[in-house]
């Protein structure tokens, strides 16, 4: 439902505008009246109402309005579906799930709270290809939007809404809600209008051409149009997104990073790669800021990004030169790394774009581009099938995000994960994944701190076996090839024998290690 | 190896052409020197070699060389990599297979003969994703293509070849081959010349934008464009293509045809489908034979198809004056279809075109027209993780083709299945499934002859209940209800219990049927 606006001109309610609110930074000549607390701007958000966030890795999130919310449900046990680009940060997800805000979240979360309240089958969670939501909205296949919350450095003129930190799925929401609640966050200088790159489809049906064909060009408009009749209210806010969780690389990481840029070396005297190698989309974490840290000190040149997520690595190698141009739908940064980029931002803003989360991930642009895609997994097995997202097939952790986005359409789908974890009572090569996010058609290169497996042009026995050789741990290959040697004489295109497929699993639950011997010492 | 043509003029060898053969299907005028029985053609082909030849789903194959190559393999123990569109006819697999002669064999192959050799061990497979192989060649992650065999209805005076039911892999072969070997296949009338739409990205290391809007939209030539100094042999031959194994249709095949057009009914009701639907995608087979079929008899109207195989069902509905227009990469007809189609074929060339397989499984294309994809999986979990390709995870029956092209682009994916197989002791419905294909998120909506799952907006718990509910036999609902109900009080966003989550298939191993009292009365 729109509120229309007073059209015979300023609300007498702006006069209780606080005075640290920069008003300047609404140019709607009458948009000021909509300026209200964040509770006020909560109470729009009713039972059973859905609700679509920005956010994107915990930037360009809601400050406010989320949190307030959060406060009136747990009084008044109002329940929503809250759709947003992917996680968000201020513990924001974790304190709507615990005031039990929260019917349906989708598509992406990392909140600690709120993975136990998931896994708890209290909170139905739809864990979303990114690339899909917008489509699943535009299609009807989700219910629609009942109110957008948008946080923006500025409202234009004509109500167009200029993002922050990110921009994910917020055009959609922006279009396809009711009412716009949005967020000014004067912590943003204003100087980040213009990095942004904003395209919608105009056939709400199909699907246009996305004419992308190199990492720098642009398509769409630098603001999300909105119609200023459907913003219902305006909070200010003034808070930086959540720093980036920094984990300092370690021993696997570094030795990861080194087997990765031996690869990227033989691929270039192979004559398949050039010294720019490709454009290059890597996951959050230490192991891939440990293989972007890698690629500045090496013979590497011109290399570009199209990528979800910059980080503080894709800033590195701008400054280190080595980077000529970053695309992604969100900046997630170190306190450290947002000050040095945001001090001196003019020195970036020719060289990076944030787009919609449908645009950075969409299969027809990564194929376009040929992308060499670098992500996490938690767990492999010996014929290449990778799982993102689920401990012991049950229970998740995030969520697949849009690893399965890139690692379908990219060039080199590359996925790497230490060999073991949890000082080796686990290890992350296993008979058969418990949980498959990426099938093994999707995987063309796993790497441990052990060794790198190119698994191209292989069948599956010929997979386990450089699997087998490459990126298992010492303790655990004879398990593991011993498993393999029995599946082959039972048969079979994908050896495996179905009763001890799990059997590591079922060991780790019983005795709290995969390793057999302890299973046999008990 | 190119062996230069004699440019002074014909080889006197062209005086032992057969006089069945004609020659006037060979418009360049030295290539006729080319001509020679299969058995020599095959000489060409030697140990180690890689080799692309056309057929796509049992059509536009060779008929006479690889014959001839198993012949002469089986004697001198020469063996090869084969690379094909899809699977071949004539037993032809099955004879190479036997006699040795295949080292790898890729992207997809459907023979008994092979698939046991395959499961064996004997064999190695690479089972693609059919819009793979093209780029894979392209990129360099496949060995180079020593020769190419193509069928073609005749080569055109530039030395181009006129391809006949299929396209496949064809193009990009004979763009790669070293030499190429064309059968001229005399049982092919000329007038399917025009029906070809062959795009070969002119970029060798990217790939072009795919500017296909319309499922009618041509954008290549209508031959595969060669140099024919690169034409090294020409055989004729004059045999049809292997007809479709036409299953006729059963209950259960006309029960979930009858579920699908209700949901389509209710979709339409919804304002999400007109009554053109959107474009199709059908796997093969008996319940996609009663779907299209189904398609003839309700209130639709100009219906298109965007798939890799023109069936007979396809024919009945261009016939019917129910589809307006269908592009695929092959036509795999029975006999009676196939001689009313080649003897009116002016009636047909215009409604349909044959494509590359890169382009037909395109995920650019197949996002940008929305297709309604159509595909049978060989078992399904509670969850909606499909597996499309392997008996007890191990086992391959064919591959998983195009399927998962189709699965993870398409505005709608079903999957089809009746819920129990082998008189009832196998059902199709399992807690988890031993190998998976398609993940829960590229599944939209289950069918078997119980009923229908609509999988679209919910979580992977809510998704349980709806196959449950709909799709599972009732024979096998207290098993996986109970096992759903025990695994959701151990928790987890997606639970299971690991210890069992393969009991109906190790009960199958081990009783012959997957229900629990069979095991309960040894």
């Amino acid at each position: 439902m729109t509120t229309p606006l007073n059209e015979t001109g300023p609300n007498p309610s702006t006069s209780i505008v606080n005075a640290m609110h920069d008003t300047s930074r609404i140019k709607h000549t009458f948009l000021a009246a909509k300026v209200m607390p964040a509770a006020q701007a909560a109470s729009l958000i009713q039972d059973g109402m859905v609700v679509g966030a920005s956010g994107f890795t915990r930037s360009g999130d809601s400050k406010a309005v989320l949190a307030a919310f959060a406060e009136k449900a747990e009084h008044d046990h109002t329940r929503i579906t809250l759709m947003t680009g992917a996680s968000l940060g201020q513990g924001t997800d974790g304190a709507l799930a615990t005031a039990g805000a929260i019917a349906m979240r989708l598509p992406f979360q990392s909140d600690p709270v709120m993975r136990t309240i998931i896994n708890e089958g209290k909170l139905s969670y739809i864990d979303e290809n990114l690339s899909e939501t917008a489509a699943h909205i535009r299609n009807g296949f989700l219910p629609p939007i009942d109110i957008a919350i948008v946080e923006a450095a500025c409202i234009e003129a004509d109500g167009s809404i200029v993002p922050t930190t990110s921009v994910g799925n917020s055009a959609i929401f922006v279009q396809q809600a009711k009412q716009v609640i949005v967020e000014i966050n004067q912590a943003i200088p204003l100087e980040i209008r213009g990095i942004h790159d904003v395209f919608l489809p105009e056939d709400p049906t199909g699907r246009a051409i996305l004419p992308i064909t190199d990492v720098w060009q642009r398509i769409g408009q630098d603001v999300i149009a909105c119609d200023p009749q459907k913003i219902a209210a305006i909070v200010f806010t003034n808070q930086k997104d959540s720093p980036a969780e920094t984990a300092s690389g370690n021993a696997a990481a570094e030795a990861i990073a080194g087997h990765l840029l031996q690869f990227f070396n033989r691929e270039m005297a192979a004559g398949r790669l050039t010294p720019a190698l490709r454009p290059i989309q890597a996951g959050i974490g230490k192991i891939a800021d440990a293989v972007l840290g890698g690629l500045a000190q090496g013979d590497f040149e011109h290399l570009t990004m199209y990528s979800e997520v910059l980080q503080d690595s894709t800033f590195q190698l701008i400054d280190s030169g080595k980077m000529d141009f970053a695309s992604g739908s969100s900046m997630t940064l170190s306190d450290q790394c947002y000050q040095r980029v945001f001090a001196d931002f003019d020195r970036y803003r020719h060289k990076i774009v944030l787009r919609p989360q449908d645009i950075t991930n969409a299969a027809e642009v990564i194929q376009r581009l040929g992308i060499i895609a670098i992500n996490t997994a938690l767990e492999c097995d010996i014929y290449g099938n990778v799982n993102s997202s689920h401990i012991a097939g049950s229970q998740i952790v995030n969520g697949i995000g849009g690893s399965a986005d890139f690692a379908q359409n990219s060039y080199l789908s590359i996925f790497v994960t230490e060999s073991v974890t949890k000082g080796g009572k686990i290890s992350r090569i296993v008979p058969m994944v418990t949980h498959v996010d990426h099938s093994e058609h999707d995987v063309d290169v796993i790497v441990t701190e052990q060794g790198l497996a190119d698994l191209r042009g292989l069948s599956p026995r010929q997979k386990a076996e450089t699997i087998l050789e490459h990126c298992v741990h010492p303790d655990y290959h004879e398990e593991l090839s011993g498993y393999f040697e029995r599946a082959c004489r039972r048969g079979g295109h994908t050896p495996h024998l179905l009763e001890e497929a799990f059997r590591l699993h079922t060991n780790l639950a019983q005795t709290g290690s995969m390793k057999t011997q302890v299973l046999e010492s008990i």
